[in-house]
């Protein structure tokens, strides 16, 4: 069967040995660091929950595929065809984050799927490349393996005011062939921003940028395998990682953290890219609008993964209102529905978009891209507002509670039990496990991740100005007054 | 066939005379009213749509219907059964609010004409009574002559701590049955709101309301045509009603008021009901369950017409820009970018509640309206922003320009033609009209329509209340805490 | 005495004949012109208030002044020289604004006095011109006679994209002089967005933008009294000034507009401005900073003109909710102090700007100026949602009333008594009374003078980088960082 | 000299031992203890201003005191008498947040002293009763020694629905007399939120809500020196505080933290406190006024400290802009002044406060509390939209930058020297020190710190409600509509 179970991918992880550093040191083993274990439990989780025996779950993460007729194969890995394998696909996210606060890893890998399907067939209607069904074997390939597939996109880019990386001074700020072999082209450069890069199977990568004449090593989308030679691993160093080490060192249980995945620096140190892993090299008028269309994929799929978070928000929020006993003040009850309309309105955008969508030639369903950057920048602004909603439900406590030692030591815990009591229906423990995720959620990279994936606000309004038509905008105004020309 | 022409409406129109009042005086004839004529012309505007020759509009307008095979019928008329059709029926309003700025008065008959159709259904299956039936024949009937049905709500609600009718001081703060007879029932009150009610050709009536025992007079809802017996309309007389009187007297024709419709208060001296134009008389509990099922349906829908304001306001923005030479300037830019995000945002949740919805045992499509509410929400805090942007955009001109005819008085338009002219490339004329009509838009009853359509915000939030299932979002929490109760 | 009354105000009105239009027709006496007549009671209101016997109230509106030794002048004419001083100003501003949500027309002629003053002395300094003697005698004589002065700043301004005078195509964009002679200088041009200005004694004159070689005909600043040969007013034609007369025509008598002030254009077709009313003249680099320091003070005053209007809208709102009885739902006290929030914060910014001020050399207070626009700024993005919340909780009847004469109206009076009646405490009229004083509040001008006035926002973000030391906190960083270069 | 030095103030923290608890384990020593630190650091920063050279520094920190005549004081430990030395305050409280992002721990103390100055006055005027001079007598010792004072008042308060603490079902959620004993009281309950508690030398405890007939126990305010016999601290465990703890551990230096305080749970188990340090006892009707009292003082004061935290977060955002070359971009540019127009508006309106004030019986200077509520409300709302630009600005890189010792391997320092390169100009290091800085700033606690120092928004709102006169601003809209009762 092509869907494969947790083990199965945990098996094949330990199977290779990649140059990872964390804290200026190397980690040896990825599957046993204290970092990595609760992301590669989310991986796992979700190859599970393809198993599922509740089919309104299942169903969610697998479907059928016309690559491997007769199989089931996840939807992760599965390019998107109609509008309702789309409505499906943003549902298993919203899903998957509201189990988990946290993400598969895999969707950048996906989105990056519908790019390339559709720009390898395009380019080979151009200039009778051999990308697409190159690629298509690919998918077919990752389908059958059902592997994981992380996205790299995002390089250095230094100094921003020069859009073309010819034009850098400094020639590393974009990765870049710097050899032609026979048996394939050599890169150099680095991709940041790696989300659970450490524990995927493979990476596929595109360029982040408009290429022009003179940017030709730049144009370049291919894919690798996790841990081939000459790339090394940096992994972040956020406030979330430092407890996550520091608590797991202290035997502290109670840490909930997101689990955000650690976050790679992936380094490529001149490495080997067979031509069959090579998607598109020097066609340099595609490099924008390969990551274009990825980004389109990305909002929509980013969009609902943030609806699953402000649910969990909300949760937390109801939780912690009951826990004081606040749940029915008015100003409280006005709060956690501000959250919820966040949440739900920017659900019902994307379903809109999806259904105000078209069929491309290549196959793939477009959902209506200005509907989904209209309603993804929506989100990007509503995130503070979430996050200080929950910062004024959950009250001081949220950044002055003791520590789950002290609550448990013999000196302390008596008085500690009643003196951070709040109602008395709500036990102790709770409102402190609460409050504890309540903080993680807050002091989390959330509000970054919203307001960055998929770029910032501002790239987002690009996309609007991209698709919107101000001219038929004019003429509604013209015809009203009568200034027709 | 059942679709009539914008001719054979008016014809009707002038074969009754309701008895009308404006500023203090009698108005003999509604058709040659000045406040009138240009809401008439917009009821025969979406008449006419309905037999446009361009399939994209002919097709929003009309559709085909189970209850007279084999014609087709106004969508206005038409109950929707499909995600289809409610996709068809927003888009038709959307474009008709961005040919118009205005309404085509029929919208909340139509809502109200799902909410009795599902509810004479159920009341029947629990009390034997007739309604269903009845409601089917009236609705065939306005069907195959395209009657327009306006739909009345709102009644005086007096003292609005006192939700229930029979606990106000004021007996006649609500609409009520005063006398049954054999031939029907005899019902006093008024109803407020009632846009363009002046010129439709039947009014459907219904509770605004929850009642409770003793109320039984209240819970009433009924047909009656325009100007029956006993009927008295006071038109409104708002800022723009007198200056829409005051610039016809002069001869001013730049006016492009909105224009919105003249909306009356509907007065009810005793009026008689025939027992086959009564939909509900005493059923005590479906009164509230009536009127919030018509306001689902009515957010639905208002919120497109919205989507179709803010694109023509997106419009004036965009030429007022052009017209003083600003459309490259990052801010303005921003701004109107600003107004595309939401009126787009809005028009796509609308869509994916649409899609997110279920069809009903009485065989009508039901939208997810927790997905309506919360996108309803955030248009109507929208518009104070999309109205400020305008202003920005548009300058002090907007308050300061002097009339149009003193633009054309000899004396003075040489000299106005050119102090007033802003880029050299856009008449000065183009701009002032601009001016006039972003005038009309930033003073006009936007705002306030947008405000309270469906009921005030805090409505809103009761029905996102109401939608949103807490305890569901709790657990997720809990799950992620280790607090499972 | 130098504080005149309005009587003698009126009369020398009276006096003078100017030449205006409105709706293309002339205005032969604008002291009985409807649309004149509430803004020329304002005017005689602020002259009253000075005589006003409480001492609370007159200290507001006269003062003692050095120029005059031994008499009282009217504050509108006294150029502030301590922060005391400018307290009252704005303590004088908003309680004229509380009691008349409108303008005593004279406060941009006073901020004009402030940047002349200042500027004339500069000016001298550098070049040894004798302004600064001559504007004094200016400002004395205005003292002595008690003068209403205008300010009038603001050019047609033609392309926004061409900023110096000279690079128009349309050479009438902005004055300028067209002659000089023996006896004074012919200025010929346009100045929009007049409030008040058909009524007052005097304008006084100044450019609206920065001036370099070749713009030399521009940069110039000059008084003029109202009506002047070669002078033409043309009348705005609001929503509101339409109301104004349609009411005034049928004897409705619950306008309660504003009363904003019927704003003009104002044509000068060669005017001779004698030299000593000419205060700068040739000067290039002077135009922007006159504009800007005048603009300044206008900041300061303006914000507190709103927080007075503001006031009003917290006060329109507070009634309302009585009138329907939701004085105590939480979603309506929010609100409404939600208004006076806006109201007062943005009072408690300028009197804190006001004392973080220093003297200049030329004996004026200046006040600080990177606080005042910080503040201004939140007033502007304030209004709308002041508006939004008033709108909110006046309900729709705020756009669907009927008229005062319908109420009156003996066929309809009983009914609509009890039909729109509220809370049965508040008397009907009273309700109906304040709705049309919030419809006029909502529909009026409010808003794009918020926005507009000072500037549009940009201009105001503008003062803010003039102002702001951004180096300065990049060094608080830098230090925290341990990054000092 | 009153003034002491920052060796003198450790030399006291060292002779005693406080019993405190973090991570479950007993701390021996706070001045060596890797949380407590960098806070000793700031009280000992703050104690070294008031010495500093620079006279427009020192004047902020110390002045002279009537109660010692001839000698200077710390202006932590001073009354304030007049606008000018609130002013002053408040300009100390923001210079010291620009260059520590933190707190000098002492502001909750002497906004103590300020309520019960006034209210030991006014109980005494009452009741006869010794309060007063007591208070003073303390006061004059406190500022003899300079000594560090911190302010207590949060209970536990349990279920907030509950307001008097008799009615708790559990009787520790507030703090209360559980003897009366000839020597004095003893006390038992719990503090929270006590932040710097560690290290000061003593604290000023008063009740948190009301009291009345029953809650005589409850109605107690006192001083007791830090570590008093019976005295338990727990310290928090924020995210932070692990990461301060982790990286100090491993050599990590960057971590530039706040650094805010470690924030304590304060436990008073059978505490003995002498009647001479307590100042209120049993006056039920003055808890209320006492704890309203102080948090007016203290809005007044973080409303303050906050611009100063503003201010950092505008340089870190401007230096992060430099570094990748951003800096001129309008959307950077606008953002970068949004932050410091909310600094700048915040402080304006807390200096306007203190000018619109006046002078209590007592003798202390009483700033205008409305104002203050107003402006203080605003900043509340800022803070997540401070946090969103930074976010923004910063870019991804905020939450996925590898650590500093990966930065120093020399596997990886030459790589990632140029990866992580932004614009040529600005040196790598400052870039990453800056981003962690950032980082810092946004997943510290400084939104919960905003939102909840002087109580949440809610708390604030009912303060405004408190202090408005809305029946005044009816009166205002009663004039105007002609609706006088």
């Amino acid at each position: 069967m092509a869907v494969k179970t947790g083990k199965e991918y945990l098996e094949r992880l330990k199977a290779t040995k990649p140059v990872v550093y964390q804290y200026g040191q190397k980690v040896e083993d990825i599957t046993t660091n204290a970092t990595c274990v609760p992301g590669i439990g989310q991986v796992s989780l979700a190859y599970g929950l393809a198993q599922d025996p509740d089919p309104s779950v299942c169903d969610l993460f697998c479907t059928k595929s016309d690559l491997l007729p007769g199989e089931k194969v996840s939807r992760y890995n599965y390019p998107m065809q109609t509008a309702d394998d789309c409505a499906k696909r943003v549902a298993q996210t919203r899903h998957f984050a509201q189990r988990t606060i946290g993400c598969s890893v895999r969707c950048m890998g996906l989105d990056m799927f519908h790019s390339l399907w559709h720009f390898t067939w395009e380019i080979d209607q151009k200039y009778g490349t051999p990308y697409h069904g190159r690629f298509k074997e690919y998918i077919k390939w990752v389908q059958k393996e059902d592997l994981a597939v992380s996205g790299a996109i995002m390089d250095p880019k230094g100094d921003r005011m020069q859009p073309f990386p010819s034009q850098q001074k400094n020639p590393n700020a974009f990765l870049r062939v710097v050899e032609e072999r026979k048996d394939g082209i050599v890169v150099r450069g680095a991709k940041l921003h790696q989300s659970g890069a450490l524990y995927v199977d493979e990476h596929l990568v595109m360029p982040c940028t408009a290429t022009k004449e003179g940017d030709e090593a730049y144009a370049v989308s291919f894919a690798v395998p996790r841990g081939a030679k000459g790339m090394k691993y940096v992994m972040a160093s956020t406030v979330g990682e430092a407890r996550r080490l520091f608590d797991r060192e202290r035997g502290i249980t109670w840490d909930h953290i997101g689990p955000y995945h650690p976050v790679a620096t992936m380094i490529f140190e001149d490495v080997l890219i067979p031509w069959e892993r090579v998607f598109q090299y020097r066609e340099l008028e595609y490099s924008a609008p390969i990551v274009n269309l990825m980004v389109d994929y990305h909002r929509m799929v980013s969009a609902c993964c943030k609806s699953g978070n402000f649910d969990v928000c909300a949760g937390v929020a109801a939780n912690l209102a009951d826990a004081i006993g606040v749940s029915k003040a008015p100003h409280i009850k006005a709060k956690i529905l501000d959250i919820i309309r966040m949440a739900e309105s920017g659900y019902a955008g994307i379903i809109g978009a999806i259904y105000q969508g078209h069929q491309r030639p290549s196959g793939l369903w477009a959902p209506n891209t200005l509907l989904i950057a209209a309603t993804w920048y929506n989100i990007k602004m509503c995130v503070s507002q979430v996050l200080a909603h929950l910062t004024d439900i959950a009250g001081g406590l949220i950044v002055t509670q003791p520590s789950e030692l002290d609550y448990k030591h013999p000196d302390l815990h008596e008085q500690l039990e009643y003196y951070l009591q709040g109602h008395p229906d709500v036990p102790t423990e709770k409102r402190l496990r609460m409050l504890r995720l309540a903080e993680n959620l807050i002091s989390g990279p959330l509000q970054a991740l919203v307001m960055h994936a998929a770029g910032p606000p501002e790239v987002n309004l690009g996309a609007i100005k991209r698709d919107a038509d101000i001219n038929k905008l004019k003429q509604f105004a013209n015809a009203l007054a009568g200034t027709n020309d």
